[in-house]
């Protein structure tokens, strides 16, 4: 389905994502408020903190989407390596943000050793991204947006950051619930597809403790009347096969349950 | 830091992530378990159920990596697209797999609808991925295993196929947390890390609700002396700077833990 949606990708950087020790979180924190402005996330990619891996690959997403949001690499230590990284990818020097050397050296007084002042290089032509958690030194250069890796911190850079950004037609989705087996009733739903085409259909069924085996229907747009329609059309065919089932409407998921869902 | 074990790429096909509806747990379980079995994870892509999507990643990942694994996309329904992108990836044909055809006709009997005869498909030379938890036709084919994107059913078909792996000396990993902050010992650290070139040291600092505050050194590697070596040597740091710390040593990350922390 082709939309005038801008589009966007995610990229991790980070070892520890790749050796299982750390579960990301950050992914479904971005995801949700990327799609509740109509921001269309094509791609997530994790990625180890190596020069040459973050450079290819920053120069290979910003060619592609509109907005790229990294996160981890923000720091004063040796692995911190983004701004460095971002430098070489835009081929710009990377230099002092005399915004962010000022910042970082009220905040630290005595302490702004030459590590922390460090944190104050960037790209050049960046934009410094605040927080209102600690002085980590996110930055933004052109399309590309570089948070910090620590969830609270990337949280709340990113929910400054949002209000700036160009957006679409917010989508929305529904999902229902229900008991029977996709098997029994895929050729009823491809039908329901074919007939709504810009609403995305997606079956997920689950296998928990018999008998509670069944299917989770999606129904994903940015035409709520639309996204509507493919739901009860969902619900009837449900009914059709004598099927129990409950429903999870988009107009619940205000900001404040979306906020309980993921912090 | 160049090494002789195995690569490895995970490609999570799914919208219900890229729409932040779901929160992946399968890039943890996935990564945790071949890390300890040696096989280093280079990447992870997170892409829509999209057939240009999926044929050019597959391409790119499989040329690229010893083993690739895919969730998602394996079901009865019209979003299950692996199967018919993996045979496009590959330039062979999607046929009945015999064995697969025979085990769904046996399980569902009168119920095997042209639906479920849709899951016997797969690309010509491939091998059915079995799992004890239902009928889903994980496949594999070449160096590329496609498994459900159900937790449980992918957790069932990664276990099983994992000692067919071809493996490599098994990365080990200690922690220090200590209530130091990252900014304070950066040089410190580079030198520590400079006199253990192969051990990977990661420095993850927390804010929680103050005095909870400090940093997490993560050492990784394949030589569990070296990986000790750094961790004293971290440990050594932290005392000259007057922290408290903790340790979670490697030796005490055993099986049953390790199932216990991601199930």
């Amino acid at each position: 389905m082709t939309t005038n949606h801008p589009t966007a990708a995610i990229l991790i950087i980070g070892n520890e994502i790749l050796s299982g020790r750390t579960q990301d979180t950050n992914v479904k924190f971005i995801a949700e408020r990327l799609d509740k402005v109509g921001i269309r996330l094509c791609e997530v990619r994790v990625i180890a903190d190596n020069e040459k891996a973050i450079v290819e690959t920053i120069n290979a997403l910003r060619a592609q989407y509109t907005y790229i949001f990294t996160t981890g690499g923000i720091g004063a230590t040796h692995d911190d390596i983004t701004a460095e990284c971002l430098a070489k990818a835009f081929n710009v020097p990377l230099e002092v943000n005399e915004e962010t050397f000022t910042i970082l050296e009220n905040h630290y007084k005595e302490s702004f050793n030459a590590s922390r002042q460090r944190m104050a290089l960037m790209p050049r032509g960046s934009e410094l991204l605040k927080n209102q958690i600690c002085t980590a030194t996110g930055f933004k250069i052109e399309n590309v947006y570089c948070l910090a890796g620590m969830p609270t911190v990337m949280q709340n850079s990113f929910t400054l950051l949002l209000p700036n950004l160009k957006t679409g037609t917010p989508f929305v989705s529904n999902t229902v619930t229900c008991n029977l087996r996709e098997g029994d009733i895929a050729h009823a739903l491809t039908d329901i597809q074919n007939a709504h085409l810009n609403v995305e259909i997606g079956s997920y069924p689950f296998y928990r403790t018999p008998p509670d085996i069944g299917t989770n229907f999606v129904m994903h747009g940015a035409d709520p009347i639309a996204v509507t329609d493919a739901t009860n059309a969902v619900i009837k065919m449900v009914e059709q096969f004598g099927g129990t089932y409950t429903v999870d409407w988009f107009e619940r998921k205000d900001e404040s349950s979306m906020e309980g869902d993921t912090l």
